[in-house]
């Protein structure tokens, strides 16, 4: 059994790994950490696991977490990186569900995140844990940065095209749509009910903190800098992101579709969906998988592709999860074998 | 390794029961049947289960259906009466979540249902399906009637005081509301999301089908006829049912609270909340768990029973897979240890 | 044209008064104050007031206020009782949104809203302005307490059964469900889309500040105490409100249909619904119409009334500015003469 | 006072041009017809209509629609063109919300529609009713095609640059999303709330019958013909559509948000917001308003904009009705004046 530790066990990522983590054959969730609740049993705060979890908040100290096996960091960012060093030094793994990681360039990252970086020194050893592009470094890795959940579901998205060179990567579109539960559990005006429910909008578009994340990522794969237009969009729904990529073709490319299925052939959660569908968030709610559909409209050279992913799972706690299984050895669906709430 | 027919595969219902037996350990789903969808894959309709559902649709036809254990009814009022003599049989076992089997009174059922009833000589066979009142007799029944959602909730929430005699029986009341997946998955008007989005308001005030089941089943309880105003309501929401429950006391009667956590100590899926508690229905969504709470609102002496369980779970097709749980001796909680989606 | 003023413009009861007053014939919005956004235009924080309103946030003083012929307070609870007097003093006519002047004993608002009354002198003279029930006082008053919306919903219902002695004025039930914009535009937790979309819940079943207010003016009409039993619950939409009163019927009533409509045939906002209709929220949306419906199930001695409201127009704005219409003897309808939106 | 018909009056179209046309102070709605529903009153099917308007509904025949001076159809595709000519005759003028006579090119609307055009001489009479591009042809016009909802929205977003010659024509991308109100009041599973809330999905991505539409009229502004590739959603709201729209920027282009001010200075219902907004639906849900921000995120050579209005209202009856002002000599706000619902 791994003993795992939850650090920031009060948000949607925390609660979500604990949904998770209750049914995971192979884990022992043994430390909880919230700052304001420590004391009080996880289930008084979430009812949902009533049943499912009998732990106790306790402080997030290191001495309390060295004895787990692998702690996850779901808390706000800044956060992961006062405390991976020490952690690392006690033969901790960590998988760090914020963002402290995910760009190499500490300079950028304080551009973005507006504080200097604390760890800088770790950020190289870091690996990116989006498996289907770092599999291998995973499952050696000590400190996984496990990508944003608008990252997620864009890179899948324009991976297979990027990496065989098929499509101008100056110009990459991206609208992305998320449901609210991407904001967090924070008591903030803007994602009240009121707010939000039954109504859409565009925020960020002069520059949202996941547009360095995929532009790097993209890079990579590409081999070379990438220009990307990033729009993301907020839904009136809990969960589910959907990504409407756009790009231009430079050639003639074959199937599209052969393309992606080819690609994804192995993959356990991306799931390459028939030619001419059209992937539905709450077909992937609650589930790990990423449903894909690529279209070329009329035969022009503008590619549509259309990538879902539930943002608090295959966006965040289920890769997470993911990729516990691949740095501890275990087969990689074990734990994620559930199935989408529909309706 | 139990094997299972659904018959009505593309309701909700049936969905659901495909979400849930996908993951039992038992049980191997070998026929699932749709007049409309003969031959088609059920994950082509049902993305959401692609991955987990490789089965083809099949005609409804009772030979095929012979070579089950158990047959699911996930059909519309009308179906299950028609077929269930010649299964049984066949020595198939079948769990009917429709209306066919659940009142005792044939001409009554005539009343309610608009029809004669095909197969009057079951009905006396036919044991109810609530584990909390029926258990012993579900264990050994051939053809058990799954209860309704409404009497569900409003059952689990009137049993402990009605039993004991604590209350007025003669003036129950019973204001429920319920998610719109509740009137199920058809093509009409009145389901529309621009219909039902954004509103609230009531419906079948002057008599709705679940009265007379709720009538029978809480008089037996009572051991005498009970009085129940009923008032069922349609919430902008897809899953869940909260039962607000009002009776009078009828004397002095000790701790509500305890009278509760001791009627269900044993129960593996009714969770009395700790006191002062409100249910809440996102609580229990995707769970087989019902959660209840209990108020004396000002010590007044009329008693507010509160109780939240998922429509299409303790509902319709968690409690089944109790109910075959119960039947094939397995232990009550096998594949339906799920932790409530939350948010 | 009447001078004006809104304190307490940033809420939602604020911004409601704003998008009705706008379109007011005779009505002139002189002054806007927000103690937090002085200086800045109103339609920069309220978009949707683009074009309609070109105020700036003034400071909440008493002298800028005394130029009003009349100021609505918007704000929360224990701000009105502050200034009051002052504005009395200056001539200047005052309806309040909020609780302040509701209660007819200073002690028993104390309790409730746990602060001592500021000023109890003017709680006598103060009108409570449900124009049903006070049209007359209303007319002739310089400081008006507008309802609460769960009382409105629930007076409108209760009124023609309690004047007329034909119902037990001792259990009386109101089961009420309301739209999250209720709650006010705060930040906090409790009302994030993510916690309160797809969700149903009771609160405040030990008791709501409502109840008080709801029980003293019951009172009123029944000539007696009465008993009362009021539990309000979160519906996941914004707007609208649904009071199902249950009471104990005391002998032959006739036709309650009759009596419903005789009792309201004169009333511009309160449209009793033909027999056997069940009033849904959205057909009240952004009207001040208060739908009713009157049922007797089975023919048994319980009666269920159906009431529903949009709460932040006659549960709030809408009924202030009748209050004002009747005060200014203007004809009641004046700019509120609005067509539900549906769908 | 022009007596107006409706012909479909129970459509999501229909009910909004009775909702807006009872409060116009030169409109009498006269005639409202329904196959299905002749003899009954209009507000006992639309009980938000109830003191609004006491029509009852009659059939649709061209005697009885004779009498009027404007007949709007709120029809089905398919209907219009087979009165038109007829009713023109008779002299009444005529604005179709339907698609009957938006294209052209007859084969085209074929080739979309599925069906033979029955009128194609009217085609060219017919006025396209974008008053921000037809105002002129309007004022005059017998017979007006009033615009889609998705037209309306992509249409005033790339204007301003388009008939500039800012951006590459060849290009254009819009990624549009809509409320369900969109797809019509019909019994269809795909819109039912079980099917639609919570979840977000892109539709017709091979081709949406918009898209002919939105090409003709955009190649009008560039005289030229244009490359457009229109990506359709669905949003979990009832009413607005938000459209995010890309384009490349060719050459050197000044102050885009000047541009677009000086460009709808004098229009009453094009809002452009301050420089960095984001539209949201909400503050346009109910009006007739269209709310417009640019953006040129890193000063990258790809320009947004973000163009949201409400479908029922800008997107069809409001702006209909926006032609009939025109088409009478009223000034053009008469009876649109409202102002946005929020929350």
């Amino acid at each position: 059994m791994i003993r795992a530790g939850i650090v920031g066990g009060t948000g949607y990522t925390g609660v979500e790994l604990l949904r998770i983590l209750a049914l995971h054959p192979e884990v022992e969730v043994s430390v909880v950490t919230s700052r304001s609740d420590v004391g009080s049993r996880v289930d008084a705060l979430y009812p949902s696991l009533r049943g499912a979890i009998d732990t106790v908040f306790s402080a997030p100290d290191v001495e309390t977490l060295s004895a787990c096996d692998l702690v996850f960091f779901a808390t706000p960012n800044g956060t992961a990186m006062l405390m991976a060093q020490q952690l690392l030094a006690y033969g901790v793994k960590i998988i760090d569900l914020s963002a402290d990681f995910r760009l190499k360039d500490a300079l950028e990252w304080q551009h973005w995140y507006g504080m200097e970086h604390a760890c800088p020194t770790l950020i190289a050893e870091a690996v990116y844990g989006l498996p289907e592009t770092h599999r291998e470094s995973i499952k050696t890795a000590r400190l996984v940065a496990n990508p944003g959940c608008y990252p997620t579901a864009v890179q899948l998205g324009f991976l297979p095209l990027l990496e065989k060179g098929l499509i101008d990567p100056h110009h990459l579109i991206a609208d992305v749509k998320s449901g609210v539960s991407g904001a967090g559990r924070k008591a903030e005006m803007a994602t009240l009910m009121s707010e939000t429910g039954e109504s859409f909008k565009a925020y960020g578009v002069a520059g949202h903190r996941h547009l360095p994340e995929i532009r790097q990522q993209l890079a990579l794969t590409a081999k070379q800098s990438v220009g990307l237009t990033f729009v993301p969009h907020l839904v009136p729904m809990i969960r589910g992101i959907h990504a409407t990529l756009y790009a231009r073709l430079t050639g003639d490319v074959g199937s599209l579709q052969t393309l992606f299925e080819q690609k994804y052939a192995d993959e356990v959660f991306v799931d390459v969906l028939p030619a001419n569908s059209h992937p539905d968030t709450r077909n992937v709610r609650g589930s790990n998988n990423c449903h894909i559909s690529i279209h070329q409209p009329q035969g022009q050279d503008t590619v549509v592709i259309l990538s879902v992913i539930d943002n608090l799972v295959k966006g965040a706690a289920g890769q997470a999860v993911h990729n516990m299984n691949l740095m501890f050895g275990l087969p990689e669906h074990t734990g994620l074998n559930t199935v989408a709430l529909y309706p």
